[in-house]
């Protein structure tokens, strides 16, 4: 085999599809032009957009389907009915070894749901999790669970925090990568029972893993870890906290050098700074949740972003697959599992 | 008795006290000329630092006492060994009537079980929250519980729902405060079981509530609504991302601004502009969490503040003292309570 990657795509998931799916490709072709794409999705809509680029199509299969899962589906109804969907389609490339990964901006539950049915779990992980990459005052740290697990008990959280330590050091290329649970507090005391007795499991193992105990959500920002743990209830609060700030301080910034004509003038003149600032934490750049523990590579991208944010899950996707994230997390799940399964993670143990 | 108003203040607590304390008060005294403080800590400290502020000593009652609760001190020892310190020293001025309400930067966890033990609940209220005013982009929110109730059920939701309501109305003068709590999504299905059964309570109450269902992150940024209802583990990490997104975004603005001519230029001609947008998300002008719930007025400040910071909090225990914030929390308690505890909050009824 060559080293060109292969990769599914779901056309028509998103709220600006199948239109912003194929002005991702296009950027995608010219930045990874080794790369080629399964396109699943309505023929006459998505055909016509492709011809728009040149030599977009040469690296574009298109395979036609009707059928679309919709933003308000829920997961089990998509499930089941949805089996000739794009999504659906896009996914199962991947399980029939045509693709390497598959990168959708539809509904996430229902692209989970698919995804774990037809992806299977990785050995070990008895639940995916949602990854993303975060900025931070000392590059990016990387957060999971995001929405994927609302309820999570402390062997959840261990897994997560061994995909996640993985995932930095694939993705992230840190050679030792810092994890934190994210708590109410530092010391040991705080938190409820799962951040307890998971911060005891990582605390004791012999896994060269670089656990620093507990963090608050200050290091979300500071990034005071390189992987921060947390449950998807709590980690989709605050990766949406993230969100909701960052398009206060923009819009807040904006407001007040609009408003004298000194701060006009002083914006024009700084306009370099200030547009690398606002380069630097374009949402769009942070685009592309990745699901960990799934027994394929799958990006969900944010449903409302446009072309360049759907390029960035693309290219997110990619890396995973060559950086082979998933065999890294199966070879130090296996480690982690072998040491500790049968005794501190056995359920009957637990208190 | 006259327009005066009387405060109690814990001058040992926080990380620079006494002095941020007395700095202060000295800011305070100057905006609130008719207020009269009761000060408590170690007299050979504090005296000296009053003396420094013209016609500070006049207003102050500076009362000795050696004993100080500690940081890292738990809520249970501080309660039960803390009964000469100046933190539990100055709730009991308020329980005996000689003040309207109390000001603390100490050790959080010991302030609540102090402030809980000495002060007792609102009629109808389990648990005190604590909430905060947050800066949005349609002016401020208030959040709560923002971390003294790690596990909350959908009883202790809808308590804070009621409170942090008559909080909006009486502290942000707004006349119908919009309510959302905090959620993984906006559909009725998503999240945990106590979110869900509060939702369905607050949206059958007869109480003249605007309850908006549920809100996201990102509402917290937006200001999607006025009243944020959200258990204290997941408020806490939200209120503390805030914090290091702030941290983040300033931070990295003047790192840009300061990489080039162009930039510190540019930064200089604006200064007047990035000032006011500086001063709008000041965390000092955002300190003094307020603990809702309590028999009588308790604020606490950040522990890391200085004395504008400090201040703050004092104007905040002011205002709650001036507009009757408990008197308010009561009788909308007590008719809500009347209407809805026998029958959807009797907890042998709940599944």
């Amino acid at each position: 085999m060559s080293q060109s990657t292969t990769l599914s795509i779901d056309a028509m998931g998103g709220d600006h599809a199948p239109d912003m799916v194929v002005e991702g490709l296009a950027l995608a072709h010219k930045a990874l032009p080794n790369t080629k794409f399964i396109v699943f999705g309505r023929a006459n809509e998505v055909a016509p957009l492709l011809a728009q680029h040149a030599g977009l199509s040469d690296v574009c299969e298109l395979r036609h389907t009707d059928d679309i899962v919709s933003a308000e589906e829920k997961p089990g109804t998509a499930l089941r009915s949805g089996r000739e969907s794009s999504m659906r389609l896009a996914i199962n490339a991947v399980s029939d070894g045509e693709a390497d990964g598959v990168v959708s901006a539809g509904n996430t539950g229902a692209l989970m749901a698919m995804a774990k049915f037809v992806l299977k779990t990785l050995p070990g992980i008895d639940r995916p999790a949602i990854a993303s990459l975060l900025p931070t005052l000392r590059g990016e740290s990387v957060m999971l669970d995001l929405g994927a697990n609302i309820q999570c008990d402390a062997e959840n959280l261990v897994q997560f925090a061994v995909m996640g330590e993985v995932f930095a050091r694939h993705v992230l290329h840190i050679d030792k990568p810092s994890i934190g649970i994210l708590n109410v507090g530092t010391e040991g005391l705080k938190g409820n029972d799962s951040v307890k007795q998971a911060a005891a499991i990582l605390y004791e193992t012999r896994l060269p893993i670089d656990f620093r105990g507990f963090v608050e959500g200050d290091s979300i920002g500071l990034g005071k870890v390189d992987v921060i743990v947390t449950d998807g209830f709590t980690g989709n609060v605050a990766l949406k906290t993230v969100e909701g700030v960052a398009r206060l301080f923009s819009d807040a910034l904006k407001q007040e050098l609009k408003g004298s004509i000194w701060g006009m003038l002083g914006a024009l003149i700084a306009k370099p700074a200030i547009d690398s600032f606002r380069t630097r934490f374009d949402p769009r750049r942070y685009n592309g949740a990745m699901f960990l523990g799934l027994g394929g590579i799958c990006v969900k991208s944010h449903g409302g972003t446009d072309g360049l944010g759907f390029f960035h899950a693309i290219k997110v996707a990619h890396e995973l697959v060559v950086d082979k994230l998933n065999e890294g997390i199966k070879e130090d799940y296996a480690r982690f599992s072998s040491e500790h399964h049968n005794t501190i993670l056995d359920p009957t143990a637990a208190d």
